[in-house]
Formats: C-alpha cells, structure tokens, sequence
C-alpha cells in the first residue's frame, strides 16, 4: 500500500476516535448511537466501520488510546502523577464515566473482559517497570512486593475515575495523593 | 393509623426494596424497567409506586439502606471492615455495579446528587466518628487531617466498588486492604 494512503487511512481512524470519545463523553455507552457516531465524526457509518469493526472495537481502542497515554506519563512519573493530572485537566477526561457504564459488561462478557484487559495492560506494565525503578533507588517501600503497590495504585484509580465522572467535587483529593505517595515511599513515619 | 397496618406498610417497603435490589442487580439501572420491577416484586406497579415515587425514589431508598448497613460496620470496625466484607461476600454487593450506572446521572443532575449524598452521608458520620475515637486512643496518625483520611478511605472504597462490579479478580486485595489500613495507622514506618 502506497505511503500517502497509509498516512491517510491513520489519520481518518485518528478523525474516527476523536469524534467517538466526543461522543461517549456527551451520551454514555448506549447513547452513542450510530447515528450520533456519524454526527460527532461527520462522517458516515459505512466509513466508521470501515475502520472499526463494532462499536464495541470503537470503545477498545479508546481505551488503549487511554493506557498508551497515561503509560507515558506513568512511566516517567508514576501513576500518582497521572491521577494529578487528571485532577488538574478534568475536561481532558469527560469520557472516562463510559468506563463505568461498561462494567456489567465487563462482568457478564468475559471476551470483552479480556480484550479490555490486554489493552489497558500497557498502564500496568509501565507502572510495574518504573516501581521496580523506585525499588532498586531505594526510594520504594521494600515490605511490600511490588505486585501489591501496583494493585493499590490501581484501586486508587479507579476510584478516582469513579469520583471524576459522578461530578463530586475532588478539592480534597490533592491531599489524598500526598498520602498515597507517601504510604508507597520508603521511610514513611506515620 | 392502628399498629398493625403500619407494620404492613413497613413490611411491603422492605419486600419492594428486596425485589428491586436483585432487579437492579440483574438488569441495571436503565434496564429496570416497572414489568421487570413488578416480576421481581412479585406487585404491582400501583403497589410499588404507591411506596416509592419512582424509579429514582427506590434507587435512592436501596443506597440508603446500604449506607446504614455500611454505617453500622464502619462505626463498630471501620471502613477498611467494610471493604474486607465487600470483598468475602461479593454475592451480597451484586447491585453495586448500579451505582456506576448512574454516575452520569449524579454528574449531570444536581438534585439527584443532592439527594444522593443526603442518603450517603451516614456512613461517612459513622466514619468520621471512628476515626476520632481511632485518634483519642492515639491509633490515628495524627499529622494528617481526619477529612484527609476520610475522603482517602472513600476514594479505595469506591475503586473497590468499581472492582467488584466489573468482575475482574479481587484476589490481590486483601494484601492491598492492609496496605490501606497501615497508611492511616500511627507509628507507621515503611
């Protein structure tokens, strides 16, 4: 396939999921019609699916979009700072209550589940890495394996996007995270 | 009114909110429809929402009856309690994953997450009461804020609530749950 059409064909699929987490975002899982894809995309649902198989693929790579984004920033400066971030950028994360949305699916559709755990598999694996970084500088608690660490960080992100997308007001979560750093540090003195 | 009908009443409610929790649990908030509600309530829709307002009033009804049943545990035994029961009996918590479901509700509709918080709070009295007792008894960390530690306790309580009610494997947390009890404990040295 020539190069101009390949770059052409990414682009399109980026148009695709910039307009599909617009509409996730506005009108939750089922709301996102077909009919509202094509509106946010402005395009129509014959290219839409062209590119995505489902709205259920359309979800997915939303979500691997998510990890491969949150894994840079975990990577470099931990998970902390990814829920700092969104914190910080709240409207940068609308979409992230569709997540919620999908849980019974996720519950009841095991092959949705395990589809929607390798992609977010890419976060996890960037959080282990940079703790086994923090480990080996001496800068990581050593009475906890990591697997633990990463398990807690975990929760508390979930949590987060739970409180991020029910609109609760999150002024008190700063703090919070202070506390959370802390409790995975080394030399922690309570 | 004589005795015996308002223990009638008081019964019938209990049935109704019974019928409704495993219809919730079964087919989600939207999926709840009043033929679902009147099957598993064995009533019918005169009878319920003679009781009940409407959806909304039975929904807000159930996370009251949790938030006492929660309340009493977290006033005996904390929050971490809670969630260590959550994680024993997840049969029991089954309509949790409801509570998602209506995050976009709770964001988008200030009334209801009014009222939702009134329901809520508590447990969040009854955790905030313990933790001071925790902190007279000089069991508290005493260098951050009780506030701090509730809305910390809330915030694993939610991602643990977002764990269960999206199926993935809960096995991990029992080793996390203690890291969460030790972080808020006095004297803690990692």
């Amino acid at each position: 396939m020539p190069k101009v059409s390949e770059d052409h064909l990414a682009a399109r699929r980026r148009e695709i999921l910039a307009g599909a987490r617009r509409c996730f975002a506005e009108y939750g899982y089922d709301g996102a019609t077909v009919r509202r894809l094509e509106e946010a995309t402005e395009l129509s649902r014959g290219a839409i699916f062209h590119h995505f198989r489902d709205k259920e693929a359309l979800f997915l790579a939303l979500a691997h979009e998510d990890a491969e984004r949150m894994a840079d920033v975990a990577a470099d400066q931990g998970l902390v700072q990814v829920m700092r971030d969104m914190l910080d950028h709240p409207e940068e994360f609308d979409w992230l209550g569709t997540r919620l949305e999908i849980a019974r699916k996720l519950r009841t559709d095991p092959a949705f589940r395990s589809e929607w755990l390798e992609r977010s598999a890419d976060l996890e694996t960037a959080t282990l890495a940079r703790l086994e970084r923090q480990r080996s500088a001496g800068r990581l608690r050593d009475d906890v394996p990591t697997a633990t660490i990463v398990a807690y960080l975990d929760l508390v992100l979930d949590g987060m996007i739970t409180r991020l997308a029910s609109g609760r007001d999150t002024d008190d979560l700063h703090a919070v995270l202070d506390l959370v750093e802390e409790s995975v540090r080394r030399g922690t003195a309570g």
